[in-house]
């Protein structure tokens, strides 16, 4: 008896819903994505998903100009009274990196609201050059607001939102306020976060509701003369400069006051906050990495205590002892965080950020 | 004068070792794997990375026997002085998930013993179905015990262990004491650890020196009779079953009770501890799986209390309550843990093991 009822709601729950989705699947109605709200672009750019025009800065290394092609921290944000959420998305064919999943890679992430909070709602990976996906269903009809994070290694050459026939599907702006620039590495972009929404700029956004952009450059956040103009060109409310992993230790004492003193200029009484590399788990064992990264961090304190002794104002510098823990689980291959490493560093981050950002009037 | 130092320094460290590095690696001499001492399998099986040869049990599910070729919790330990560690594996065609790392599916991952604990030091993905990589080196010249964990989602066709020419390479034998199977889904498998060694049944061994056995099987864990049969003899101190997740409601009502009563029958007094399903993060909104989940819950626990009321002992339920965290954020894809989701579920899992097998002779 107990059993053939089960059977019954068995059936009921999951066999005819599932056909009835299918007909939904059919129907569902696409929206290009640029014409809802886009976040995270540093400033307009022609192309809707990329951060920034970088046609613009003729004199960027290629290899940045070329990371500026990916869609890391950028995201849309729409309101739906939609029971399904659904997106249509095309990627380069670029090869998805040892490191990270697909998902995170080349894949969408979406939130929805949930009293007030951001929550995850479904994460979808590709599966082609090209994909179609369902990102959560079975929502119910009353408004929700969402957000739809995007590639964080790939560029999204086009991406379309889909709800079902006869939905409300409108731009919902401004979900964060005020800017904070990161500017910084693979650890920056995202590598390896399980999925876009988790790197580590968009979490930090969704747990102070500030604006943190995403200037991750895979392993070419270097400090070069024309990245650094870029970057104090760039309007925000506050700096991050999260970059000391890829420079070697004289590439830092060559480039770091130069990118310093031109933010500075030309952002004026602005808070500028440097953040040490993170200790790579590989360098516990191997001596010259453990060596490498000892020095860039010592490169960066010198150049951070000079600027300060000379007199330097709104600049400041987080180490970054105990970043990822004490057990050495942290990473994913001993130099980028995997999402508990990444859990841990904002438990260190996060407090020593806002409590910089609460110095000043524009965060109050 | 203090940049002309670093340009100097900067060369002796990283130039000069790099050329004789090269010159290392050509000189490696692999060791097959099968010679030193291989971990995880349920027993003695004759391919050396398979858990069970599937050939004896003719009666397993087509998918089941598939899925048990995959080396997830297969580890080889070892000794050796070389400074250098390297590997040369072979594995399938078969496409890396969109939910995974290649380095978790397809890669290696090793641990060096450091005071006693086993520390992260270095991971690896696939470069092609068979690929040659050095894990770690500049490891100095001092004995290393080591912890090369295999691929979660593949089969390792052949595995070669690299060390320097000249260098000690030796079995390093039992580093964990007692056995704990645990039998169960995609999650025990290890969708969606990071890498290898973050599977939660690998970081459970390292974390209490307590072998638990990875008999993950992806999304098969369906408690058939033959699977029932094979899990009841293998020989073990204590069984986990986490396996709530892939059977339907109607199948766990119509299986649980056969699986748990012929392990009761044919190892006797020893644990049994059922775990139920992780409340699948996309739930929270989608609202047929949320009701799948509480039905698959509601149906193991109207089993195991059955069975505690008709007089079973030595039978355990562990409920899934928070095993997540609170904050959502704790799954790749709403269904599988990454790692911060197995750090919080080791969190609430391992305490309650714990104190479960304390209770018993072979733990004590």
């Amino acid at each position: 008896m107990f059993r053939s009822i089960f059977a019954a709601l068995f059936v009921l729950l999951f066999q005819l819903p599932a056909r009835s989705q299918d007909m939904q699947i059919q129907a569902i109605q696409y929206t290009p994505a640029a014409s809802l709200y886009v976040e995270g672009r540093f400033m307009p750019t022609k192309k809707p998903f990329q951060r920034v025009d970088t046609a613009s800065y003729p004199l960027l290394p290629p290899a940045v100009k070329n990371l500026l092609t990916n869609s890391a921290g950028i995201a849309v944000t729409f309101k739906t009274n939609s029971s399904l959420v659904a997106a249509k998305w095309c990627v380069t064919k670029r090869k998805v990196g040892a490191n990270m999943t697909a998902i995170a890679y080349k894949g969408l992430d979406l939130y929805i609201k949930n009293k007030g909070l951001w929550q995850y709602a479904g994460a979808v990976g590709p599966s082609g050059d090209c994909s179609e996906a369902i990102l959560a269903r079975n929502l119910g009809n009353q408004e929700k607001e969402c957000l739809l994070y995007l590639p964080l290694y790939d560029e999204a050459l086009s991406l379309e939102v889909g709800v079902l026939p006869g939905s409300k599907l409108e731009p919902l702006k401004d979900q964060f306020r005020k800017r904070v620039l990161i500017y910084g590495s693979s650890i920056v972009q995202g590598a390896s976060a399980s999925r876009p929404g988790m790197a580590y700029p968009a979490r930090l956004s969704r747990m102070t509701g500030i604006n943190f952009y995403n200037m991750g450059l895979s392993g070419n956040a270097k400090m070069e003369k024309a990245a650094a103009d870029l970057v104090a060109g760039i309007q925000a409310d506050a700096y991050v400069l999260d970059c000391v992993p890829n420079p070697s230790p004289e590439q830092i004492t060559d480039r770091a006051a130069y990118l310093i003193r031109t933010l500075r200029e030309r952002q004026p009484g602005k808070p500028i906050i440097v953040v040490q590399s993170i200790i790579r788990e590989k360098g516990y064992f191997d001596s010259e990495i453990g060596a490498k990264i000892a020095a860039q961090n010592q490169a960066i304190t010198t150049q951070v205590n000079a600027l300060l002794k000379a007199g330097m104002k709104d600049l400041y510098l987080i180490k970054a002892d105990g970043m990822l823990g004490s057990d050495h689980e942290g990473t994913v291959d001993g130099t980028h965080p995997n999402d508990l490493g990444f859990h841990r560093m904002l438990e260190i981050l996060r407090p020593q950020i806002l409590a910089i950002l609460k110095k000043y009037p524009a965060f109050k």
